[in-house]
């Protein structure tokens, strides 16, 4: 029998999070406040993640893996800021970061997560 | 004992795909024709992810994980237009879509994927 | 019970790895000499992910999965060079590898992998 897949949250292209075995993997995801700077955008992409594991059975204490995209890689301090106020200090992911320019140019920054259950 | 691991199709740096435990692995996708459109080398990539999956017993309704890169983000409605055609409706994974230049400069986007088995 | 995680050498925003049930990610991995060519980057930074998979109990023939990153995608050939001189031939993993502006200017590539235990 082959391990269940759950989905959460299907919109036209993609779902918000998937479940699979023991791993939760969750959507590339940006901020909605488009106008909010860089460090203000990854706060509230960082809430959103924290919802999205909490509704897949996990959360930021069991990150394995993120990749986090920025518009202007010149901006990593101000998204690191916001990233090491939230990150679990004793449960950090591994991580890349890179520069990407992203579906709008007003959108800073856009992360993804691969979480354990 | 260790999970086994069956590799498809190696390259001179790369296998196609991947098989490990309930994971199957599909490397980074371009299209043959490099004069086509974004959406037509869209779906020429999305139609090579299907016989990736198929050879590693796997499929489109199993998919877990997408990464996108298109080398112009302007161009990603049509990206996303054969993407929607192709997706299962039901069993759509989760997503990111980022500008990268890639390969070569006629190279309008790349895919990779990661599928349950 | 859930599946432990064991996370090696923490840093302020990131772990080097994690190991998680038969899985090891590894972290982007860049090199400490910037001055040098792309191909020494790369040599460097293959040296740095062969210690890491060997920390976490993997090894470069455990390959699953990879993602590089070039600040030029003309300098390809150079990174191929030296990975291909690295990766065993029977066991290379799937790979992506597109263009990205990276943490500063003389980061050449980035390297980001995960491996089976």
């Amino acid at each position: 029998m082959s391990t269940p897949i759950k989905r959460h949250n299907p919109g036209p292209v993609l779902c918000r999070a998937v479940e699979y075995g023991n791993l939760v993997f969750v959507a590339g995801t940006t901020a909605e406040n488009k106008s909010a700077s860089c460090k203000a955008q990854t706060e509230e992409i960082l809430k959103k993640i924290d919802e999205a594991l909490a509704a897949a059975g996990s959360s930021k204490s069991k990150l394995l893996w993120a990749n986090v995209w920025l518009t202007d890689i010149r901006e990593k301090a101000e998204m690191d800021a916001a990233w090491k106020a939230w990150v679990d200090p004793d449960n950090k992911p591994v991580r890349a970061c890179v520069e990407a320019r992203l579906a709008t140019p007003d959108t800073r920054v856009e992360i993804m997560v691969t979480a354990a259950k």
